[in-house]
C-alpha cells in the first residue's frame, strides 16, 4: 500500500498546452460529461488556469509527510493533485511547499482538504484549487502513496492523467483519451464561436436551435400577461 | 403550467437606475425588512451592482431548455431570475446565454442553481448571483414557465418586480411597491448621510441615538478592569 | 451578567505592529498549534492583514445593540471582536459602524455572524473576518456584555489578547503569551526563510529535512511505473 | 404589515383525511410535482403523519412572540405553519406551546427554524417537521404576521392552504386545489398498487411500462462481462 | 500543554442527579441561556439523559491517544468530554472505549467529532452526543491534554463543570453555578407546570402572560379574512 | 457509454454472509482503512446491517431510469449501488422499486442522492443507505449506465465488489480482496473480543497496550489539580 510509483507516463506538454486554450466547462463537455471534480473545489485566487499531468497523492487525514515524497516525482508540466483518505480540512500545503514545486515547474495544486500562506500563494501566482483555506498545520507521521490511482472531489485520478483547472473548477481527462478530448474540444469551440457570433448580433437561441417547434410540441403555450386572470 | 406569460408590466428604467444608486442594505431596510433573498446568493466577482424588472424562470432540476425561451421574452434593463422546483447546483448558464442576454440589454442574472463560464463572465462583465459555480451542463428535455411567480432562494418574485442586487446579496421590491420604497430610501440615506459625517467625526452613536439613558434603565453595569475579582 | 468592563489591560502597540510581520499560520504554529478561529470565518476582501488587542463583545442573537456600546470602548489599535450567544447570520455591523470604529483607529473587526454594506468596507479598507455576508439587520433591544471573556469560532477571547488575521483566518494569542509568541514566530520565521531559500534553489525537502531513513524505516517502497502488473 | 388575519378559509377536515391517507410523495406527483418543502425539514421522530389546513406565522429573527398570537387563531384540524423573516436556527417552539396547541386539537407544526423540549413532544406525539433541534430560547420584543402567505422551506403558501407532512417531508397543497389533487393521488395509487402487485410477483419496470425499445433507441447496449477487454 | 490534570474538583452525585430530573432547555433558561454547546451536536439515539461531571480531553485531529489517558482519570458519575484541536469528524471512539468507560461507571460521551460502532452503543445503552457517525479511525502518535479547560461546539468546558445531555442537545453549568442553577430550574419548572397545566385546559398564553396590551401597543392589527382586499 | 454489462462476477453468498458478522469499522479496519464511503451516507432507519455484491449503476442528474434496467441485472443477495454524474439530492428510489429488488432478493441500496417513500420502506424492512430524503421525483430521459465502474461518496467501486452497510455507514472491499479482508476481520475481531472482556473487567486499555512508557517519552507530564496555580 505504502508505495511510490515513478515515471507514470505522461501526457505530452504540447497537448496539455494545446488543451490549456479551452476551459473547464468545454473540456467537460467535449469528453461527454464525465470528470468533473465536485463543485466544493475553489481556486484560492480569480484568474488562474492551468493543465497538466497528475502527479497523485493519497495522504492519512490531517498528515502531509507524503507532499514531501510527492515533491521529488514532480517535473515541470504537472500538476500535484491530492486526496486525504479521510475528510479533512487541515492545511495541509503552504508557502514552502509552493516553493519547491514552483521550482522544479509544477502548474499549480489540486487538493481535497485545506491550504494556507494563501496570499504568499497569491503574490507568488501558484494557483491552488481546494476545498478550504485553513492555518491549521498537519503531522508528519504515518505513510500515503504516490502516483497510485486516487479518488479527488468524486473523480478517480490516475497518475499521468491530464488534469485542466480554471474558474469553474477542476475536471480530469484520462491520459489516452487526451488526443480525442482535444479534437472534439476544438470542434464544439468552433461551432459554439459561430454561435456566439450570431448570439451577439442578436439572433435567439429558440430559432439558431431550431428549439420552437419541439417546445410547441411539448405542449409551451404562450400567454399575454393582459390576459391574466 | 407550461407557460409563458408575455409583456408583463414593468418596474420604469428611470425608477429602476434611481433605485440602483442605492445598496441592497439600504433598500432592504427602507422597504421594512422584506424581500431579501438567502446569503447563500453570491455574485461571481466583486462590486457589480445592478437594478431591473425580473424576467422569471421556473425550471426543472438540470435542465435549461427554458433560459432558451426566456432569453426571447427579455428587454433592455430586465434581470433574469432563475429557479429551478427542485435543489440543484448544475451549470445553468454559462458565456452563450450572456452573449445573448448581453444583446438585449439584460443586466444580469440571479439563479438559485449554479452558472459555469465565470472567467468569461467575468471579463464580459455580465453579473451574475448565484448559490454555486459548477461546469456541469444541464439537458433541455422538459418544459418549466416564464414570467410565472416563482420562490428563488426563500423570496417570491413576479414577473415585473424590481431586483436590485449588489455585494451584499440581492433583495426583491414589488412592483407596485417601487416608488415608494424609493422615496423612504432617499429619506433613509439623506438620514445616514449625516449620521455618516458625524460618526466619521468622532461623535458616538450612544449620543447620536440617544442611547445611554435606555441602556442604564435595561440594567447595564460598567465595571472597571482593575476592580474585577 | 450585562456588564462592560472598561480599560482592560492591552497588548502594546509595537508587539501588535511585530507581531503582524507574520502571517497566521506562522503565529498558530509558532504558539503551539492554539488558538486559531473555525475555518468557516473568511475576510470580506483579499489582501488584509492586521493584529490588536481584542475588544470583545457577547451579542445576542439577532441583536447588535452592544455593538454600539462596544465603540465607546475602543482604541486606536483595537480590534473588535463579536460572538453572539447563539449561531447567527444576521448582518450586525455596516458601514456607519465601521465609520465610528475607523474614526477611532480601530484596525478591523472579527465577527462569527454577518456584516452588510460590504462594498463600502471594501472602498474604505475596513477589514471584516465574519462567517456570512448578509443584508438583514438586527434589533436594539436586549442587552449582552463587553470585554467579557467569549468563544468565537470555537476559541476562548479574553479582552485584550492579540488578535491576527490576514487571508488565512484569525488566531488569538494571549496576552501574557505575547511576548513569547513574538520570539518564537522570529525564529521560526528566520529558519524558514533559510529553508525558502534552499526549496527555491531546488533542494529537496526529503533531503533538507532529513526524512529518507524514517521514511524507509516506515515501510515506504519505491517502484517504476513500468513494471507495475 | 403587523396583522392577524381571523379565520380564513379552510380545507374541509373530511377532505384533509381523505388526502393523508396519501403519502408526501404521491400527493407531490399527484399534483405536479410543485409545493414540496426543502428537504432540509425533518420530522422530530419518525412514523408521523398529519395533514391539516395552514394557520401561517411570519416571525422576526430569534423572536417568537407570534407564535402565542398565532394559537389563539387554530382551530382542530389545523397545522401551524411558521417561517422566520431571516434565517434562523434558533428553539422557537417546545413543549409549553404544544401544549396549547393539542389542547385545540392542532396535528402538528412546519416550522423553518429550530425546536426544542423534543423528549417531551415525542412523548406526547406532537409531530413536529423542522430544520433544527435547538434549546437556544427566543425573545419576544419584535411583531410579525399570521395567516398572512409566508414563503416556508422554499415554497409559498397560503393560511387554509393544505399541508401533508410524513417522513418524506413536506408539501403545501393549495386550498383550491385539494379536490382536484386528492382526486388525482387517489387515481395515482389505484394504478401504483396495481404495478406495485405485478413487480412483487417478480415483473420488471422494463416490462410493465414497456421501456425496452425506447432505451435501445436512445443507444442502449448489453454487452457480457466475460467479453470485456 | 502536555498535561493530565488528575482529581479535579467535582460537582456531587447528588446535585447532579437532581439537575438530571430537568431538560437542556429548562436548565439552559434557569442560567440565563448560557453555556448550550452548538446543535450540530446530536445523540447518537433517541431518549437518552444523563448529567454528571466533565472529565474534559484536548486532542489532536485524527488522533485519540488522550482517550486511553483519559479513561484512567474517569470515576463512576462523569461525563467524558471531547473537542480536536482542529475541526475532524473522524472517528475517535467505538464499542472498546465505552466497554471500558461502563465498567468505570461513567455516564456518557460529548465529543465535537465522530464515533462508531453506533450500534454496539446503542444495544450497550451507552449516550453519545458528537457532530459526526463515522467509522474512519485515528492514530495514536501526538499528546493533547487531560482536564485542561477546552472549548468543544462553542462552549467553554473546565474539568468538573456539570454537563447535562438529552434529546435538545447538549448544555454545560460551572461547577460553582450548579447549586444555584439547580433551584432555578425547580422555581422555573414549577411554574412551567403549573402554566402546563392551564395550557392543557384551553387557556391562552396571551391571556396567562397578559401580552394582549402590549401587542397592541405595538400596533398589532386583527383584520377579517372576508375583509381582505 | 451507454453500457450495461450483464454477469459481473460476484462474491460468493457464503462470504458476504461471513463478513456480515462484522462491522462496518472492523471490516474497514481489517482491510487498511480503506474504502469507506463519506459519511454523508446515512441508513433510514436505525438497525439494518446487510453485506452483498454491488450492482453499480451511473445515473444522470435528476434522472432514474437506469434504475429500471439495473434491476434486471440483479440476483438474490446484490446490493444496488447509485451515483449519479453530478451531485443531487432528488428522490430516486421510492416503494415501487423496492418491491421490484425486494421481488429479486436484493439485500438493499446505496444511493448518492435522494429516496422516498421511507416510511413504506421502514415497513418493508427494505434498507437504504443515502445522502438525503426527499420525495421530488426525477425523469426518464436519458441513458447512463450499469456494472461500470462508478465512484460513490468518494470511493471507486467495482461491479461485484462486496459492499457492507450498517448503522456506522458503508464500506466497499474489492471482490478479490474479500477472502483476505474476511480473516483479518475474524482475527481483529477475535483479538478485540478478548480485549472488550479485559477492559469490561476494569482494566485499563493504557495497561493492556502498554502505552504509559510510550506516553512519558513523549513528554505526558501528570499534576494534581490541587496543585495548580
Amino acid at each position: 500500500m505504502n508505495v511510490v510509483i515513478t515515471n507514470p507516463p505522461r501526457v505530452g506538454h504540447k497537448t496539455a498546452e494545446a488543451l490549456a486554450r479551452f476551459g473547464v466547462a468545454t473540456v467537460h463537455e467535449a469528453q461527454g460529461r464525465i470528470g468533473l471534480l465536485a463543485s466544493s473545489m475553489r481556486p484560492i485566487y480569480p484568474g488562474a488556469k492551468i493543465a497538466g499531468s497528475a502527479v497523485t497523492v493519497s495522504v492519512p487525514p490531517a498528515d502531509n509527510w507524503m507532499l514531501h515524497v510527492a515533491v521529488e516525482q514532480c517535473q515541470a508540466g504537472d500538476v500535484l493533485v491530492v486526496a486525504p483518505t479521510s475528510a479533512c480540512a487541515t492545511g495541509y500545503f503552504g508557502e514552502l511547499l509552493a516553493c519547491s514545486l514552483a521550482a522544479r515547474g509544477v502548474r499549480g495544486l489540486v487538493i481535497e482538504a485545506g491550504v494556507r500562506d494563501v496570499a504568499a500563494l497569491t503574490r507568488m501566482r501558484f494557483p491552488v484549487w481546494s476545498k478550504a483555506v485553513s492555518a491549521q498545520g498537519t503531522v508528519k507521521e504515518t505513510l500515503g502513496a504516490v502516483n497510485v490511482p486516487i479518488v479527488c472531489a468524486g473523480q478517480l485520478i490516475h497518475a499521468g492523467d491530464l488534469v485542466l483547472a480554471d474558474d469553474d473548477g477542476v475536471v480530469v481527462v484520462a491520459r489516452l483519451a487526451v488526443e480525442r478530448v482535444l479534437r472534439q474540444s476544438e470542434s464544439r469551440e468552433a461551432k459554439e464561436e459561430e454561435t456566439r457570433a450570431r448570439l451577439r448580433a442578436g439572433e435567439l437561441g429558440l430559432d439558431i436551435y431550431g428549439m420552437r417547434e419541439k417546445l410547441a410540441g411539448k405542449g409551451l403555450v404562450y400567454r399575454s400577461a393582459g390576459l391574466e386572470g
